[in-house]
């Protein structure tokens, strides 16, 4: 079959914070593109060639050219379709906002990670703090509507991750991490975010990330 | 003390490779700046104070801003400073050479680090094959004299991790990780890039990094 060398094509995964991730930027900057749905844990041999470091997804290719990383792709993507920019244009601003994105998934989500998946109960604990110590970072950066500004940026698409993800990760794992309380800036973002038209189209569906989280938790730590 | 907000500052310490990437992009885009060395172990309020998120160097101050991460730190330079430009302008390329940036710190560096301080003998011996499958995707990604093409670029300005500090790192830690018959080019290459005048001119002393990693040996497994 002739491949169509201009079309847009993501490689995701329904459900993957990192594919949807793509999929907004995408979607903001009015770029048509095609999906294909990885599933989990069998990975087709087109996105392992694709991907042969990392054999995962999210990887976009267009022009028969493959790029794998979220925060690479979307860089990609700022620089490639250039309206609607998600980059600020300013060097600075743009160093705070890739700092902020990789801070993300660096330190929030390590440390998200280890609250789930500790098994001693004080480490655990510690490991609940030090998120909360992360999560108020992004609170105290957060002067606008958006990281973004009045409208979405490269930092609001990163953080779907703490805006839509956590919520079910929570409930699966019986932890209490982004309250409304104790964030109210980053709360009222992520409501903000997730109601955004573009962004609430590319959401999953909650119940999916609920069961899949359930899964995880019981392969750790057995039934409850 | 009056501070000049036009100098460029920036926050490193002697013997980090972090903070040698950008001293290295600053000299090859001709920018005078001043170094302000932190001590391991000790580091001044003004620099948590610049970098309170992780606390650590490299931080660049420039206008009375802070910008901390090397590879964040990087772009900002190429952006600020045109001259000499050391990512691509293609933005396929600058993808790449972000993709290969970021897996010299996720993936090559964290497999050294496994491969030094890993205890048990086999967990070891996967690490250090872990080390060498990361090492090959470079050696094949070495298409010319440097990664950057006839000039030095930012995988090169990156990689000087892997260029000058694996081979203290192996003799401290007893390993042998990066050899010239298993990786010829990487290893040309690298005799390249630390032979290059402004390259060889911001690397610290060897001594200094053996005798820095015969500590963190010493640290861990106790004296031989």
């Amino acid at each position: 079959m002739a491949s169509n060398k201009e079309e847009v094509k993501v490689f995701g995964m329904v459900g993957s914070p990192f594919s949807t991730r793509v999929e907004i930027a995408l979607k903001l900057k009015g770029v048509e593109y095609k999906c294909e749905n990885e599933k989990f844990g069998n990975l087709s041999d087109t996105l392992k060639n694709y991907n042969p470091v990392y054999k995962k997804v999210p990887v976009l290719v267009y022009n028969d050219k493959p790029i794998s990383e979220s925060l690479v792709i979307l860089e990609y993507i700022d620089e490639t379709w250039k309206q609607n920019p998600i980059l600020p244009s300013d060097p600075y601003q743009r160093a705070m906002a890739r700092f902020w994105s990789n801070f993300i998934d660096d330190k929030c989500m390590n440390d998200v990670r280890k609250a789930c998946f500790t098994f001693d109960e004080k480490e655990r604990e510690k490991s609940i703090e030090e998120t909360k110590e992360a999560l108020r970072f992004l609170e105290n950066e957060l002067k606008d509507k958006f990281f973004g500004g009045e409208d979405i940026g490269f930092v609001d698409i990163a953080a779907v991750i703490i805006s839509f993800w956590i919520s079910p990760i929570e409930e699966a794992f019986g932890l209490k991490l982004f309250t409304s309380e104790e964030f109210p800036k980053l709360y009222n973002w992520s409501q903000e975010f997730n109601n955004h038209p573009i962004v609430n189209e590319k959401l999953p569906p909650r119940e999916i990330l609920l069961t899949f989280y359930k899964g995880r938790y019981e392969e750790h730590f057995g039934s409850k």
